[in-house]
């Protein structure tokens, strides 16, 4: 079954699904779209995912699928990423939440703030400060998970780890300093370690 | 396995996990805490839940979980209100983290700045405005689903109909209408209706 993936190439959200894909060595196709010029916001766009947004990913029957950590999900379904037992599994779910809802919205937005210069008009003081605090505790909880295990989910790395990292990897570019936040350094280089890992900038083929 | 629910009866994220346990039945003690005067955040707390948040889950063995969506996945595993097929379980997940994404952020916290006096400053014209957009954007989203089945995601009810209906039905506090979305409506009705539901001031025993 052939699958593409429209995604911008910069985004975290999408980097998380071409990780893993990588990890699970499946091919697919890449269709490059622009989520900061209004492109996702087409009426011809929204008609394959109303809430206009990438990453999606699309199936040669017509079946699409959004939201990054759903797609990284049914993506390692049965694979070695995605535990079967139901408290591990559950881990991994909570670490995806605990992503969308207080990391992402955070570390993502202060750093597109910071980078796209058309979104530099919103990026006021107080928003950045408070970005920033937000950030910082989510940082500090995952160091303090990560100061116990190796991986963010018990028992070896799991899409959770895969969809942490993107964000976490660039938090820099989003004037976030990790130095205060060891185990998080430490296992960044971890993921970026294991076998299969690709780097923000690869595309497939 | 004794659990408890540890929890603020008016938050949606928490009545969400009410909702799941009523379904399946299941024995459970409330733990009330108030997320609104700092409860959630001093050392104590945060000891059980790192991220200083509402609703966890705590089992007598020691072990917690936190994430509303995640632990309503947990507790509805096994379960008719959980598919096993992979692409129906990527859709729920889909819908779930559109929730905690796109939803939540606009409807409920809108009505959070609506109804706490303590968030009465925070509610600026420029951010309500701002929250009725993006909460009208994912009305929207699910009414454009809902005009074609009956829920959320394919097959039958769902977690994801708990977890969406929970702050859906009370996006009237925050100020949003629900008459430009019929689709929306009726779903409501129909969540409601189902045997075992229960209300937001439900509480068990």
């Amino acid at each position: 079954m052939a699958v593409k993936l429209y995604q911008q190439q910069d985004s975290g959200n999408c980097y998380k699904v071409r990780l893993v894909l990588a990890h699970l060595g499946e091919d697919f196709e890449i269709v490059d779209i622009n989520a900061n010029d209004g492109s996702t916001r087409t009426a011809e766009y929204r008609a394959i995912n109303p809430n206009g947004k990438v990453p999606l990913l699309a199936f040669d029957d017509g079946r699409t699928l959004a939201e990054s950590n759903a797609i990284a999900l049914y993506l390692a379904h049965g694979s070695r990423f995605l535990p079967d037992d139901p408290w591990r599994l559950a881990k991994v779910h909570e670490w995806l939440f605990f992503e969308q809802y207080s990391h992402e919205p955070a570390i993502a937005v202060r750093r597109s703030l910071a980078i796209y210069p058309e979104r530099a008009a919103q990026a006021t003081r107080e928003r950045m400060d408070r970005l920033l605090a937000a950030g910082n505790q989510a940082l500090e909880v995952m160091a303090a998970t990560l100061a116990d295990r190796d991986w963010l989910a018990p028992g070896g790395p799991t899409v959770a780890d895969f969809c942490l990292y993107a964000y976490t990897h660039m938090a820099g570019e989003g004037g976030f300093d990790l130095n205060p936040f060891p185990p998080v350094e430490r296992w960044l280089e971890r993921v970026s370690s294991l076998p299969g890992h690709v780097e923000l900038d690869w595309r497939p083929g």
